[in-house]
């Protein structure tokens, strides 16, 4: 198995082009098409879709989330 | 495909003399040119609209936004 | 006894595959199978509970959680 | 055109001796003449006027801002 | 007595595996036996009470306290 | 005039052993006599007064400010 | 008098074995003999009262303080 144990940064770049939903900090949630994501979790969305309390707020062709603001990142799909 | 990946903070400089929408951590977002940008997030706007609430409170003319208060940077075109 | 006596980054890496507990900043709790973790406390959790005031409040297949988040992380099983 | 493209610090360089206004995170701003700005975004500004909610609340003839308290810096003048 | 001075570093190493209580920011205490602690006060308690408001609130066998969390460590024996 | 032109941290360093009043984070003022600063704006005030809401609160022989929670310093004389 | 002008971090250095009370960011106040400090502000207090809104509330044997909760350390008595 341990061939396939990946760090934490390692699994999240094998999760590019994958759907996934990014928790912010301020209980924001960011849904969409991960294009790209680096060390600090800078992430690039495409196809987001916000939502808050639960709620769709808004929906973005393309954005840039600053990593320090992410809680957590769920990965939708298997890897 | 991969050759059009970029990584989060070059993606952000191909956006530059574009327009982009910076939402910060205090929810206030600032929507104008973004003129230049770099590793930290520090953003130039130039015609920047502040919108609060929803609401359009404040225009600027040149702002430099310190990269540490973004929560997401919108990017308002494709690149 | 001193061999056994682990730093707690090395603790942690030999939790790896074990069920654990991580309690965020704001009070939620994710429990699952860890997966991997690194120097940050980036972690990975399969088939993870979120707990919110004690009530469990959503189900993860995989998370990544950023570490800064982290209040502390229980190990459920002896190491 | 590049070649009066300008980093965010550079460009606040450049803004060395104008008319500057800083917005803080609380949410204050102070109003003044830039006599100086680091890497860090630390400010000198001379002949400030601190503004809270709108209104004039206090006069600075020297001050030193911290820059990890900088939301943004407007810059009043072209440059 | 100059020998006998310990920086804080060195003294917290010095209390391992003696019983500490480990207070943190959010105000929640964490009393237990101190198995490991490194340069950021990550802490490893074993047999661990949580004390919120004065009141014993859990119980943890084993727990990794991230060391940003921490407000200070209580020493409970003469070292 | 660009002599006498001084980076942020320069011109605190020509502030020592002059009055100035140090605007913290949390609204509290303290002013004093500045017997030295650091590049972290770490700051010895002796003679110092405590100012809350405006009213003095507190006298302070000789205190030490850790320099992450200053807001601005004023300078209250001319260098 | 240049001599005796001391960096903040070796005035505090200076103090070791004087008494010493440490206001916290979160306003609560320990006073105490100063046994050693390090240049993260990191403090041990012997013999250490904790005051909160001014009144005493525990009393601590042996405490390490985290330094980067520290808003200011009073020092007592004359260097």
């Amino acid at each position: 198995m341990s061939d396939s144990v990946k760090k934490p940064l390692n699994m999240l770049q094998k999760a590019v082009n994958k759907d996934v939903s990014v928790r912010l900090k301020n209980d924001q949630e960011y849904k969409g098409k991960m294009i790209n994501i680096d060390q600090y979790m800078n992430v690039i969305l495409v196809d987001a879709e916000e939502h808050s309390n639960g709620a769709l707020s808004a929906n973005y062709g393309k954005i840039v989330i600053r990593g320090n603001n992410v809680l957590f990142i769920k990965i939708e799909t298997d890897l």
